[in-house]
């Protein structure tokens, strides 16, 4: 494909897929990790009084009342957040800020696939360190040397956390900037925002998209040493968040008992989940996030995938060799997994073996 | 400045300087060429009863209900459309799909600063080419060889427009892609989307933030050729839009009068505010757009910009030599102007002379 004008890099990507996102609301969708639950009412009320004829005025640039609330929240300053249009377009800055030519960025692998595709952008060198079975931090990460060190905590797609100590080393010892891609987080044990406080070279990412349930708004946080924000403030665009979008991420961390308050239900979920996709055969690894990944070593779960969507269950099969063995399953509501798991029995058991 | 993580070229680029969009609203704003009058109820209704529950839920990728209107209203298919978050998204999806290390970008000068700092971050070389005194297209654009040539039309800051035959010429004579950013084309008799259907290198920009009232949603479109539109596709943020500033564009789109009536109303003060501004000694271009630029050949208005805001207008004064001699100012509603040139004539001529 590619045109003639285009860069001889972006002819030769592949054409675009989005992933799916059924407009007519059929199925149970379980692929895109979503969050079950609604957002806040007062999220809601807060934007619905904001969507009024100051919609003729631009946002703010730099979103500063989203920037304070979020400081106090969690006891950082203004200087030290970024407000990004989803946390896919802070780490869009970062690697245009920071990744030229050849320049290698370094990451656990398998991880989200965004990563890639923006430093093949940047035509720098995507370098992919294995991670070990049970998905620890592989060793050699720092010892790759890359101007970014991306670590996806907890990881897609496999839900898995790793030791703050670990990340805490890998701070230490990497030669360029450090990126803790938390976005699923909130869902887990513990995170790293404290490295933010000791190191000048760690970048934290935060979304609203899954914790909060406004992934249909548009927002991610970054959180670093002032002088990294204001670098990464350069190649944004001015207005790169919208005015209600601002409100809407305001008025979430204002309730943040609401978000807390689901993702104590999505963590009991996800535990039955995690039990009774093992009983019926899979390797789950513990999940730390709001998904879970279900594998069958050795075998193809391509047919699972569409078996559960012919019974109007959505799940993510990742076509790529290291991930054929398995697919991503969002924790949806109990009977959003009562759906899921009735439909897992039904399917003849040559699904699985593809 | 910079960091030792940054690009070279990202730690040499001035700080970022947001335009000023005061959140106080003590000022009559006529520096950013926002609507003064608001989106249609219809529009404002239509968001309120979308900010609901299905919030947490992805939009659109592909904000296919938004491309489909707009498909029926221009006059174009949905393959021809892609939507951005504003029309600066679109830009900077066309450099970082088109421009690489030491690409040509031509276009005519002075003009949206914008281009000047996309091109820069792609490592291209922007070519300025002069407008002469009365903003015609200049000769020579083509002859530049630009892997990407930009008409900003009408354009800002003359707020001047161009021979739509002019622009089918460049469009036969370029050697690479052609860009007509017509954010502000609503305001103009004329405009270049026909060229779209006959041209395959044309791409002609639009967007919600000027005639429809809506920058504080972020919405722009881009209209060109099925397989121009596929690339540029590649290297968007899948969930560029937010779900709201879908519907809030789909909803304009659908109110069409509305916008139109305010257009003519804005028409309407921007004669009389540049026959108010002539005869008080400014050299006023006429403008095809919501804003007209004022000039005082010889002199430096950086005073005046400082005395108006001094009395609670703010209009725009740009700190470059080719305009030290100009402010460029909104057109505003009928009361917006009584005070802006009240606040004018309040001023020390010597504010002129500074």
């Amino acid at each position: 494909m590619g045109t003639r004008f285009t860069r001889p890099v972006v002819a030769a990507m592949s054409g675009y897929v989005p992933g799916e996102q059924p407009q007519d609301r059929r199925y149970v969708k379980l692929n895109t990790n979503e969050n079950p639950y609604p957002p806040s009412p007062k999220v809601i009320e807060a934007v619905r009084a904001a969507a009024g004829d100051d919609l003729r005025l631009y946002p703010d640039p730099l979103a500063n009342a989203l920037r304070d609330r979020a400081a106090a929240i969690y006891g950082l300053r203004r200087e030290n957040i970024l407000v990004g249009n989803g946390s896919d377009d802070l780490l869009n800055l970062i690697v245009r800020a920071c990744v030229g030519d050849s320049d290698r960025v370094v990451y656990p692998y398998p991880t989200y696939s965004l990563y890639d595709t923006l430093v093949t952008l940047q035509e720098g060198e995507p370098v992919h360190i294995a991670y070990p079975a049970d998905f620890r931090l592989p060793a050699g990460l720092a010892e790759a040397r890359g101007r970014v060190t991306f670590v996806c905590h907890p990881n897609s797609p496999s839900g898995t956390t790793v030791a703050i100590e670990a990340i805490r080393a890998l701070a230490e010892q990497v030669a360029g900037l450090l990126v803790v891609d938390e976005a699923y987080v909130d869902f887990a044990d513990a995170n790293a925002l404290a490295l933010v406080h000791a190191y000048d070279n760690v970048v934290v990412l935060r979304t609203f998209s899954k914790s909060f349930s406004l992934a249909g708004m548009r927002i991610g946080l970054a959180f670093a040493a002032p002088n990294i924000i204001e670098e990464l403030s350069k190649v944004k665009d001015s207005y790169n968040v919208t005015r209600l979008s601002i409100v809407a991420a305001t008025a979430a961390l204002s309730d943040y008992a609401w978000m807390e308050a689901n993702v104590a239900q999505i963590r009991r979920t996800r535990q039955r989940l995690t039990d009774e996709l093992i009983e019926r055969g899979f390797l789950v690894l513990p999940s730390q996030s709001n998904f879970v990944l279900a594998r069958r070593p050795g075998r193809n779960l391509e047919g699972v995938y569409r078996g559960l969507k012919d019974r109007g269950v959505l799940v993510r099969y990742f076509a790529v060799p290291d991930l054929a063995d398995a697919v991503r399953i969002t924790v949806g509501t109990e009977a959003e997994i009562d759906t899921l798991l009735a439909a897992l029995d039904t399917l003849p058991m040559h699904g699985v073996d593809r």
